[in-house]
């Protein structure tokens, strides 16, 4: 791993990074938000991370520019990875025409589908591979990035915290989504059907395992588990909220599991998909005080 | 003048507008972030507007995006305008090689030298025809975007923002900028010499209506004048700084001037040239508390 450039940002640094991505057979960039404690010589607790999953055609800049992490990051001191949202470079298979599909639309899988296997291998990649790098990179005892750590995303980024979160149960610590794609093996999510069909060999039975409203019912809390609440968001002027996220069968799914009353869908009058809607106005993302 | 988009941010809206300008021959794209107050019936003061200039290569959405005036606007009750930073269009004379010349590249100027003058009227635009296209536009009285008005910037549009303040003196009620190029016409400051000498016929002369730092002995403060600071602020890491922007000049040209004791700059350690800086960091730019 490799340190491409370093940025002040509110209180902290944001770092620019680039490695060989052994899962995705090929470079992969992110950028890393180290709060402010990090810094300060005066805290010696150890900086908990959350994973940030970005959404259709992003890179790691859009929410590092765009999403404002970083003074929450700050207030409360923990860091903010922001990984890639596929594999990138020319020897990777891609589909310039399609923006939901190929580099920039890695849908947080892994692939069993040729040419797809060798490089989109993304749930690997973001929930076992860069965990391991990040803390052999930074090899600091006060970073933490594989124990007490959380996941949330946007729209496809959404989706991908959530079923890494009931796909890995009880890694993460925590998880929220701002407008995410809740059901997307459901025969009437275009992005579901058409991306996962691509991507996976058989659609039937592995799109279910990337799916959040399937996989909740497959995982008990525990009762040491210290998740009190599903954070959801989605702005009801969404134009995908009723053709592709579906994100109140989310509760659906959830009723008669025991995560039923742990999931709070918020939803923010006359908001749209964009990053209008994940700063500032969601519960999940309010700045604070200076 | 015709709405484009109106999207939500934070308590209020922004809403993307395109109109002919006869200034310019051409279409000009702007956006406009309406605050909270404007939709609330329970206030019936008039909204003042500050006229945010953008930088080098920038669009409107730029700032709207990663600046976070919106905040500020629902907290004090301003909208805020976001201009283009040139003219646009296949028929506008460009130079594609240049990112620093032609369009994206105003320079907040009236051109006098051809290919230039017939779209490259950016000051008579931004001082005037704007803001009456505005007014005309909305027809509200609750708006003001001519009288009770501000302006700011960062970088190119920080030198539009000083330049302009002084030029039309006492005009703006508030100004201030971020890493502004201070001292465009001096012999050390490429992007002046460059761009100066190429949109105008008499550089030695003309340049001298665009510099701020030239401009602010040729002003005095009126007796009821409330213009009680000028607040510039600029990263010390700026790679700028020292070849381009040369803030430090302003507080030299100021002495001796009823300026003197007005301008307040803030050097703040560390933070660079790009967004992450106009961003919190700058005491005129400070998020409040929610």
């Amino acid at each position: 791993m490799k340190e491409v450039k370093v940025i002040n940002s509110c209180d902290g640094k944001l770092i620019s990074l680039s490695h060989d991505s052994a899962c995705n057979n090929c470079e992969m960039a992110l950028n890393i938000y180290l709060p402010k404690q990090y810094y300060s010589n005066e805290t010696h607790s150890t900086i908990p991370a959350i994973y940030y999953l970005s959404g259709l055609t992003c890179t790691p800049a859009n929410a590092s520019e765009k999403a404002f992490w970083q003074c929450q990051a700050d207030l409360y001191g923990f860091s903010v990875v922001f990984p890639d949202t596929s594999p990138r470079g020319e020897s990777v298979p891609d589909s310039k025409d399609e923006y939901d599909f190929g580099q920039g639309a890695g849908f947080y899988l892994n692939s069993t589908k040729e040419p797809y296997v060798k490089n989109y291998q993304m749930s690997d990649y973001i929930h076992k591979e860069l965990p391991k790098e990040l803390e052999n990179y930074f090899q600091d005892c006060r970073l933490d990035f594989t124990k007490n750590v959380g996941i949330t995303g946007h729209s496809m980024g959404g989706m991908g915290a959530l079923a890494g979160f009931f796909k890995l149960y009880p890694h993460y610590k925590s998880v929220s989504a701002f407008s995410p794609i809740a059901n997307p093996s459901a025969e009437d999510c275009p992005w579901g059907q058409k991306c996962f069909s691509r991507y996976l060999k058989d659609f039937k039975s592995e799109s279910l395992e990337y799916d959040p409203c399937e996989l909740i019912g497959k995982v008990k809390p525990k009762g040491d588990n210290d998740v009190k609440k599903i954070l959801i968001s989605v702005g009801t002027k969404d134009p995908f909220y009723s053709t592709q996220l579906y994100v109140d069968r989310i509760l659906e799914y959830s009723k008669g599991t025991a995560w039923e009353n742990k999931i709070e869908i918020n939803k923010l009058q006359g908001f749209d998909h964009s990053y209008f809607f994940v700063v500032l106005k969601s519960p999940a993302c309010q700045i604070p005080c200076h």
